[in-house]
């Protein structure tokens, strides 16, 4: 019944991204929201705020750690976009669905800064990163599946986006499971291979 | 005597659409804010964590179904656009009136997930839900009234709109009816119309 | 010293346009963040979330009354921009001024939905719309002096803008004027002058 | 191993141009948030309530301060991509860097309000100042050794546009020293440099 209304929903790839970099935008800066500062009760002199500051330690790595994690998505969901010559409905929806994950980064973020040495805060901080990579990964074979692929997309950029999502999961997984350790090794794990995806790059290049 | 100055306001649909992702991401994002995480002062083991984020149900229920109805109604507003091939102070101040009720959309989420055996709270997001459908179907009306949809808009796509909405809200109401019985059943009759929406046809088109 | 770098800054208007609405989008959406709901431990009954809910009438009034007023402003300086061919750097900080008046905005209606019956704080609020209303007429003055103005713009157009601001302004100036009687009279004529811009001159053109 | 994929990512300057927007519009309006209003309970009269306000001057201060920071900055980046061609995946991260030290504008400018007196809020603060800066100069290094400036951009643009990044920090860096001799001496000369760069260049072209 629905299927002519269906037809002509989703088309607009430009809004698509709009609205994402909205969520992006808000997420990334609704993050520092959950930063608590230290109150000026209890604080009588400058060693002591800077005291008070450094206290707050894991809250801030949790911080930095999910900027990294949402510049990261948003860099491979707009290179995604980049390559898709049209949209449709099931292609917005898996999208909303990866925007959905990403909003829920914020909490997650707030969870594992309150509980930095639980497995469970940290197993659901991976979830929240493995989530939206299955979700992009899904946009891609479902893109490639449907013909939406731009005609001039060379074959090696098809094959390269679903390796790469692969790969960064797999040790986004491992880091993960080094919580059977500890959940600073596995943060820190996590963190390297983040750093990896957003900075090394550019030293190999340089480089070359 | 605004005559004049009312003809050239309005003109940009584009800024429509930018101000309405905008909207649509900030309300997105917001509703994450209001669900509550446990305090770490009454946990004290990994157990008593799972615990206490297991007893955050009803707040998720209400937070998914908005997110789906956000994303709902951002889809319906985008097709709706995407015909309209110019804007008028009028439309303008129609999709105002939508974008009004979607500021709302994160308050009668909280009021729900605070008060989830209420019928109040249940009638009031149901409300909540029927004010975009109305602005919505409104908007079409008005625009196929003044002539301002894209000459090349087959003549099913204009029919089907307005009948879109008018079925949706149906079922919506018809599920919010249903709190005669148990708020439970009417929101779990929502989210069934909500996924209708959103992925049903996609699994029907698949098995076309 | 700064001139040939202040020659190169500003120029680009649909950066100003996508700030201007992101900034709307966001303060139209916070507004409701401030709106206070009823707490679960203070309600016992459908009737008493009722009646918990009607006592919040002044803060949906305030609330209500904000996004209109934000409606209009997004609404005024959407078609300035349309009729500005080029930005300068002047223009960008006239407008930038006047986005930090909208990003009070949402503080003024906490403050007013806190203290209805105070003067002074409806004084307040009456600024906060004086004030974006002073940066639209000047960045109005200043496109056309500087000669920023699109050609095609017609003579009316370009007077019109300016009339409209000062009669809008002088109206919510009376309206804020009767709070010597009372605030809610002051409160209801503004809201009254709102709905005139917003509703009515719809409601003469159907008519014509 | 990612050489071909980092390749692909980061072209599309617009969308960094949107995120940034979206960045800053959230962190423009999200300042706001953390000014306080006196509480109703406290205040019994007309004059308390004037009273009260009053008392909030640190607050103001800060949030006025923060508000002209973040314009300066949107407009130098806005500056800096409007002469850049193309994007890469490297510019993509500084910017995102960039992004990064201005999300955490409201949190250092909460800091500031609460302990206005102390110079480690200062000290934070000033870097919050610096490390956008820090990384809008890289990124015009960066652009101007990879070749992704526009052609059509002439040799004093881009010679001016790190020059003033410069003298701009510098002016920046001697206005935090002066809180050797008290915060607030620090704060006047920091807000004396930001409206000299948002205003006075105005007044001076006037008088040309």
């Amino acid at each position: 019944m629905h299927t002519l209304y269906n037809r002509i929903q989703g088309r607009n790839l430009e809004r698509l991204a709009a609205l994402s970099d909205g969520i992006f935008a808000v997420a990334m800066t609704l993050l520092v929201l959950d930063l608590h500062i230290p109150s000026a009760a209890n604080v009588h002199s400058e060693q002591e705020l800077m005291y008070a500051l450094g206290a707050l330690g894991p809250q801030w790595i949790a911080y930095l750690m999910s900027f990294l994690t949402l510049g990261i998505f948003w860099a491979g969901q707009q290179t995604q976009l980049n390559h898709i010559g049209e949209g449709t409905r099931d292609l917005m929806w898996i999208h909303l669905g990866f925007l959905f994950a990403i909003t829920l980064m914020p909490l997650s973020t707030r969870l594992l800064a309150e509980f930095i040495t639980y497995r469970a805060a940290l197993g659901i901080y991976w979830l929240n990163i493995f989530l939206p990579g299955a979700m992009l990964y899904w946009s891609w074979k479902y893109a490639t599946r449907a013909g939406l692929i731009k005609a001039d997309t060379p074959q090696e950029v098809r094959a390269s986006i679903c390796k790469r999502v692969f790969i960064a999961q797999s040790l986004y997984a491992g880091g993960a499971a080094l919580c059977v350790i500890n959940t600073w090794v596995s943060i820190a794990a996590i963190v390297l291979v983040q750093l990896n995806y957003a900075i090394a790059p550019r030293l190999w290049r340089h480089s070359k």
